[in-house]
């Protein structure tokens, strides 16, 4: 056995610091997003490839690309060389159905993804894991397989062009071609490896084990026969937040013995609750997240009760001091969801500065939600059990790249 | 932890003397099936039962059942009682195709299932793992199923009842219901208990560990909707060989907990390698069995060559002591494949008391191999494509109970 290295040390010591992986995020302060690269081995999505992005989509880089809310990648430059030589590529994203409601949290990947099949114009595979859900909570099959269809309207909603995307349920689709690439995939990982990357324990029961495969195989063409047949070597870009990467680590380290490209990522920070950022929300405490299903009302009484401030205790203080912006929420939450870059800075200058309060900080982010919330709210309202029936159709696409 | 209790001693002792799982059957000396029953837990299967069996179907039972080939089972009594009571039941076996031809041993299962299917008039359902020889053994997916294919033409050979069978292989049929079920059976069983009952180690890939919940759930009738449909307390009766034993060990263990019932099995011995009765036969060394694909003239030489002989030495000490038959490879097989049970006596007294030469039984077992082998080859070359297609197609069987 070699020795430790440092650098081994190093992130054993961070490990016990702050664990991120796709079942848990917790840290002792702020999640140290820089470290997490560092041990995940991802890169850091600097300005350089956000302006590459920008000069070859013609469009202004979505708020979230100028934010750094997705701040993390690998192969995304492969990604944009295969573009620029006119190659095809597609988009896998997903979600675990393990509730009813969505919070605002969970619609940044979509929102995001949307943007990326609106610039690229390239088909898309959206995976519900409602056996994932299975494993890992305490439902029914039943319960699990009606809230991936329940989702599927909220992700409908985000606005996904139907000419180009494909939502799949594992319970429904696992068979076939993604069988086979998932026994493929199973039979190039050893438990031992699991454990290393997945953290299981012997009490856990082989489900669990047994789950890896299935997200792993979308990032492959051939799982999705009806679609890429013939297109073996179509690459794959994959925006999730970074508590996925796990998966996809070894994803791309079965990939090219199966002979299949590397899946590329991009990688989104956590969204904070609404008491200060030390990781997700909690599914438990419906105050720590702004729901889609939220009224207005619920709303401005979640912002004004529960958002953490980085105000200053008394009037007086704060306009002498000004807001820490670091720990705020309000400016956080904002950062994500105010598109306007120049009111943004504005806010924060005269936040930061002491001249603009708490009050009216929050007062502009409850519009900002409200505005976004009540545009959700409509456009799931005007999905119908016949469009998810066509979304999830298992169907070629012929307008994909179109 | 609790104390060894002299019975798990004296398991862990016999254990180490003698491997019988799924994927190795290794003893030191002769397998002692009566100690193999005590440590797996399941029954003898005794002449009273046998005469039940008799009674309650009105015919003969099969040689595999008077020879006591079939020697042990968990609930068949049940199941007689249910058939007793008017009740259904369906069949289950499989086969693991990992090689073009099957030997004679291949075929025993099969040759008691049509037996089974017939007296009974119930249906069937075959499982061909193709994904469990892909993780086992040094295969590709599409040569599994090739195999699988293949094996599916000896199969139906076997003369079944297309109207009560349907054959399916695991790469076309996971998915839906059955991958509801295997998702069902997995949450049951943790890593810790799947070690124990299959001997895993951290070496080895997960596809290993994900696959034994497939080899379970055709236990379950919701697995086959398209057949069993409404009819969930239908009871499942598995004829197999004892090293499958451990998988159902763990169906059975998880089946109440899923709201169905134990699935009944009916266990054989077994079928010894030509040159002498240690296990099973090995597929590296072509001698060691007879296949179905053997010409009369490699019967001939593979038994007058290999088959081990319990005669003596000189033909003047075999006049004197006689043979042993215990040891015997010739009246073993007659004892499988001799359905006259008058004449394989006469042949143990005569032989067993020296008055019969090794030459001359191994005379008549060479007709009667001859005589099946030339019977399988002339049914599996009448079967088509078309055949295969029909017996696999995923369909309804409005009169499989008829």
């Amino acid at each position: 056995m070699a020795a430790t290295t440092e650098v081994e040390k190093k992130n054993l010591e961070e490990e016990a610091e702050q664990v991120v992986n796709p079942w848990e995020v917790s840290s002792k302060g702020k999640i140290d997003y820089d470290k997490l690269i560092d041990r995940f081995g991802c890169q850091k999505l600097d300005d350089a490839l956000i302006s590459r992005l920008e000069r070859l989509t013609s469009r202004t880089p979505h708020v979230f690309l100028r934010r750094h809310v997705f701040f993390a990648h690998r192969d995304f430059a492969e990604i944009l060389d295969a573009y620029e030589r006119g190659d095809k590529f597609y988009l896998y994203t997903g979600r675990g159905p393990s509730s009813e409601s969505l919070h605002l949290g969970h619609l940044i990947p979509f929102m995001f993804t949307k943007y990326l099949q609106d610039v690229f114009k390239v088909p898309l595979v959206i995976q519900l894991t409602d056996d994932e859900k299975f494993f890992w909570k305490n439902l029914t099959v039943e319960e699990c397989r009606r809230l991936a269809r329940e989702n599927a309207k909220d992700i409908i909603a985000c606005g996904f062009d139907i000419s180009k995307t494909f939502i799949f349920s594992d319970f429904n689709y696992v068979g076939g071609s993604f069988y086979k690439n998932m026994c493929e995939v199973a039979s190039r990982v050893t438990y031992n490896q699991a454990v290393g990357i997945f953290g299981f324990a012997g009490e856990d029961h082989i489900g669990k084990v047994s789950f890896p495969p299935v997200q792993a195989v979308p990032s492959f063409p051939s799982s999705f026969p009806h679609l890429f047949s013939g297109k073996e070597n179509l690459r794959c870009l994959i925006p999730c937040a970074i508590d996925q990467d796990p998966y996809f680590r070894m994803t791309r380290d079965v990939a090219p013995r199966m002979g299949f490209n590397k899946p590329a990522l991009i990688e989104s920070l956590f969204f904070p609750a609404l008491q200060g950022e030390t990781g997700k929300m909690s599914a438990s405490d419906p105050n720590s997240a702004i729901y889609v299903t939220d009224s207005a009302k619920d709303i401005k009484n979640k912002v004004n009760k529960h958002a953490f401030s980085g105000g200053q205790d008394s009037v007086e203080k704060h306009r002498q001091l000004g807001a820490n912006l670091e720990v705020d929420i309000p400016i956080k939450y904002l950062t994500f969801f105010l598109e306007d870059d120049a009111e943004l800075e504005h806010i924060k200058k005269e936040y930061g500065e002491g001249r603009m309060l708490t009050g009216e900080v929050k007062q502009r982010l409850i519009q900002v939600l409200t505005e976004i919330v009540e545009r959700h709210r409509r456009a799931r309202a005007s999905v119908t059990e016949e469009m998810v029936d066509a979304f999830m159709a298992v169907r070629p696409l012929p307008h994909m790249f179109d």
